[in-house]
C-alpha cells in the first residue's frame, strides 16, 4: 500500500523542514524503521522522518509538539529492549543523517560527534588523532552515539573507564517545546547548575533528542595483554575479581563465562575448549598500560590465595589474544542458533553475584522446565547477562521467564537493568528495582520537559496507572 | 533578644518531629548558622532544626511544606558562594547529626555516608578498610558528605577520579512533598530510569535534602610522589601538563601556582622560595601507583620538548613533599592577610587556559585599577582560581571585579564555576555560562520537583525575571 499515514497539513509541514525525500510515510518505505534488528519488536511506523541537522530536528519535533503526534528517536535501532521501535504507530525521527565527525581537539582529548555518527567512526577518528575513546561494545558497526547517550550505553570497558555518561561532557538536544540546548565547550569541570547531559544521558529519548556529544577521550595504550584464569566456583570468581581489581593497574575488561556457554561456543564453532576454559566459570582479563603490565599482572594473580585460582594463561601472540576473545565474543551468535533466547540484562550486588548465578537456572526451570541458561558478562561491575535458550519462542514462556529472572534480582536488591535499558520490555517491572517515590520523581521530570508527551512516550516509565 | 521567630502552631510541630532541644529559634541560638565561615554572606535563620535521621528530616520538610516556609539545608558550611546561609530569613535545615558511617563493604568498595559526616571522617572511615576515598579538599575537617554531594565538590584529585559526582553510586533524599527516595544498593551499572542521584548532586539543595550517599572506594596505593616543575609561561605550561596526562599512569594532582602567589606565600611563611619554584608558573605534580612511578615520571618528562620545562625537582622525603605542598596550600591563608579577597572558581577550555591567565590580571586593573591578582589552581582540569587581593573590602569593586573576570570568562566560552557552586554570589551570571533555553529547563526541573519553592530558593537560579 503506497497511501501516506500522515494528514497533508503535517506532510507538508514535516517535507517543508527536512525536504520531500526525508519524509517517508509509505509502508514499503517505514518497514525497515519499524523492527528492531533482532526481530522481537515489532511496530509499524505513522511516517519516518529523517532530518540532517540540530535546527530541521527542532523543526520536526516543532511540528509533531503542534499536532500532538509521539516521536521515537531511533539511531542504529541496536538496542535489546525495544525502546527505538514505533510499536504505537509512532513517527520514527531517524537520527542517521547527522553523522559528522569534528577534528579531535587533541589539547582537550575530546571530540564533538554527531548523534548519527557510529561508535566505530569515533573509534578510528580518536585512533587516528592518536587517542581512544573509552566504550567499546559488540555492536561498533551499527550503534549510534545519539543511541549510546539516549541509552547510557555500557560495553566491555566500563570497570575502567565508567559507562557513556562518564564520557559525556555536555551535549546537544532538541526539547519537546522544539528549543535547543547545546552545551559543547567541553568543560572537565562546570558547576553550573543541573547536569542537563547527565539526566538526558539514559533516559531513552524520552526528555529529549540528543543532535551531538561532546566526549572526552583517553590516551592510547602501547600494551595491551589478554590473561585468562579458570576458577571451580563463581564465589572463588567474585573474590578473585575483587582482589585484582585493587591489585592490577589499567584493568580494562573482566568477562566471564561459564562451562556450559564455553561449551555450546566450541561446538558451534567445531574446535575444543581450550584447556584454560575447561572449569566452571572461566574468566578474561584485558589490562592496557603505558608499560609493559605483564609482570606487575603475574605478581598480582600470584598474592591471590592460590585455592581460588584453578587455571592461568596468558596469550602470548595477538592470535592467541583473538582465540581467547572469540570464545566471550561468540556466546550471543551460539546462542542464537537455537532459537530466539530470552536475554536479560542484570547488575547484582556484589555480595550476592555469586549465590544469584547459582540459583538463577533453577528458578527459570521452575517456570520452564528443562530449559538451558547460558551466563556471561561483565564480571568486574557485577554485570550479568542471562541468556534462556530458545524461550523466547513462546510469548508466555518467555514473560514467565522475565519475571523468574526479574523477580530473583529483585530480592537481591540487584537492578532489571544494567546496561541495556527499560525500552518497552522491562517498563511493568521497574518497580523492582525503583520506588513508587522514584517513579513519581521520574514522572514528574517527565511532565515538566515534554508535557505533551510527545517524545518516545511507551517507553522506560510504566503505563499511568500500574504499579 | 529571646523571642521565637516561630509562628507556634509551626514550632509546635517542628518541636514534634524533632525534640525541643533541636528546635533553634532565638537570635543567639541561631547566630552561629546565619553567616558563612568567610564571614562573606551574612543571614538570619528565622530557626534551626536539626533532625538526626532521614525520617526526621522528611518530618521537617512537611512540615515547612505545609506552611510555606523556605529551608536552606546547612552541612559543615564550607561553601564559598553563600549557598547554605539564610539569607532571606530562611529556616536552616542542619544535617550534622546524620553523621552515621556504616561499615565498609569491602567486596564492592564501598561504604554508606550520612550527609552529616565529614570527608575526613570518610577518608578515615575507608583508609581504616584498605581503601582510599578519592575526593580530596582542603576544607575536609569540617565539609560533609551532604554539602559536598549538593555542590558536587571537587579538589585536588578531579584529574584522575572526577569529581563527588562521580564517587556516588546513589543517593537517598527527601522531595520537597516530604516523600523519601532511597537508592543506596551500590550497583555500578543500573540503566533504570533517570539519573536521579546525578541530578540532585550539584543541585545546591534546590532539588532535594540529600540524608545519605553510597559512594564509592579507590584502591590505596603504596608509592606517592610528589614533582615540581619549572615553565617560562603558562602557555608552556598548559602544553606539557597535556603531554603528562596523556603518558602518565595515575596522575593524581596537577596544580599550578604563579611566581606571584609563590612570593606571597614564601613572605607570608618567612621562608626562601625554592629554585624550582623560582619561575614564571609552576606545577606540582602527584602520582599515586601500585609500583614506584619514579622512572615512568622521569620517562614521561624525558619525553616532553626541553625548550617547555625550566626545572624538575623530585621530592625526595615526605618532608620535602609537605614543603612543596605547604606552598600551594597557604595559598588562601597568605592572600586573606591582605583583607578580604574576591575569590572566583572558574574553568576555561583547554585552548583559552593560557590566554585567559595572561589577560585576567589586565581586566581586573580596568576596573580596580593597583589591584593585585593571584592565580593558582587545578591545571590538570582547566581549574583557575583567581584571587584579586582586598578587593571584597568594598560591595561595589568586588561586583565590578566579579563582572570583569565573568565577562572575560565567557568569551572564552568557560564555566563562571567550575566546582564550588552558584550558590547566592552568582546566579545573576548564571546566563554568562547557560543559554535561555537551558535555563528554562533547569526551571521546569525546579518547578516539577518543588512547586512550593520550599528548597533552597534563592540560589542557583536566576531571580525570575532577570535573564
Amino acid at each position: 500500500m503506497r497511501t501516506s499515514r500522515l494528514d497533508p497539513v503535517v506532510r507538508g509541514a514535516l517535507v517543508g523542514a527536512v525536504g520531500p525525500s526525508h519524509v517517508l510515510d509509505t509502508d514499503d518505505l517505514v518497514a525497515g524503521y519499524s523492527v528492531d534488528w533482532m526481530g522481537r519488536f515489532h511496530g509499524r511506523a505513522r511516517a519516518v522522518v529523517r532530518p540532517a541537522s540540530t535546527a530541521e530536528v527542532a523543526a520536526v519535533v516543532a511540528i509533531c509538539g503542534r499536532h500532538g503526534l509521539a516521536l521515537v528517536p531511533q539511531g542504529g535501532n541496536t538496542g535489546l529492549v525495544g525502546g527505538s521501535v514505533p510499536l504505537h504507530g509512532e513517527i520514527v525521527l531517524s537520527l542517521r543523517r547527522l553523522d559528522t565527525l569534528e577534528p579531535v581537539d587533541v589539547r582537550a582529548a575530546q571530540l564533538t560527534a554527531g548523534a548519527g555518527a557510529t561508535l566505530e567512526d569515533v573509534q578510528h577518528h580518536a585512533a587516528a588523532a592518536g587517542l581512544q575513546f573509552a566504550v567499546d561494545l559488540a555492536a561498533r558497526s551499527s550503534a549510534t552515539i545519539g543511541g549510546m547517550v539516549a541509552t547510557n550505553a555500557g560495553g566491555i570497558h566500563v570497570v575502567r573507564y565508567g559507562p557513556m555518561r562518564a564520557q559525556l561532557l555536555g551535549v546537544e538536544a532538541v526539547l519537546a517545546d522544539g528549543s535547543i540546548v547545546s552545551h559543547l565547550n567541553g568543560l572537565m569541570k562546570d558547576n553550573t547548575g543541573y547536569d542537563l547531559a547527565g539526566l538526558i544521558c539514559g533516559s531513552e529519548g524520552t526528555l529529549a533528542v540528543v543532535t551531538r556529544a561532546r566526549l572526552r577521550l583517553v590516551p592510547r595504550h602501547a600494551h595491551r595483554v589478554t590473561v585468562a584464569l579458570g576458577c571451580t566456583s563463581m564465589t572463588h570468581a567474585v573474590d578473585v575479581v575483587q582482589r585484582l581489581r585493587s591489585s592490577i593497574e589499567g584493568l580494562e575488561a573482566v568477562e566471564m563465562m561459564r562451562a556450559d556457554g564455553v561449551a555450546l561456543v566450541a561446538s558451534h564453532r567445531g574446535v575444543p575448549v581450550p584447556a584454560v576454559f575447561r572449569h566452571a566459570v572461566s574468566l578474561l582479563i584485558d589490562v592496557a598500560a603505558h608499560h609493559d603490565p605483564t609482570d606487575d599482572i603475574a605478581a598480582a594473580i600470584g598474592a591471590v590465595d592460590p585455592g581460588l585460582i584453578a587455571d592461568v594463561a596468558v596469550a602470548a601472540t595477538a592470535a592467541q589474544t583473538r582465540e581467547l576473545w572469540l570464545f566471550r565474543e561468540s556466546h550471543t551468535e551460539a546462542i542464537n542458533l537455537h532459537g530466539p533466547p530470552v536475554k536479560l540484562d542484570v547488575t547484582l550486588p556484589a555480595g550476592s553475584l555469586a549465590v544469584f548465578c547459582d540459583d538463577v537456572e533453577n528458578r527459570i526451570r521452575r517456570v520452564m522446565p528443562g530449559s538451558r541458561t547460558v551466563l556471561f558478562g561483565h564480571l568486574g561491575d557485577g554485570n550479568v547477562h542471562v541468556n534462556v535458550v530458545g524461550a523466547a519462542a513462546d510469548p508466555a514462556t518467555a514473560e514467565a521467564v522475565e519475571e523468574a529472572v526479574l523477580s530473583l534480582v529483585a530480592e537481591h536488591r540487584g537492578s532489571i537493568s544494567a546496561e541495556h535499558g527499560i525500552g518497552a520490555l522491562k517498563r511493568a517491572w521497574l518497580h523492582l528495582s525503583r520506588s513508587e517515590s522514584e517513579i513519581a520523581a521520574f514522572r514528574a521530570i517527565k511532565r515538566a520537559l515534554d508535557p505533551g508527551a510527545i517524545l518516545n512516550p511507551h517507553v522506560l516509565l510504566p503505563e499511568p496507572g500500574s504499579p
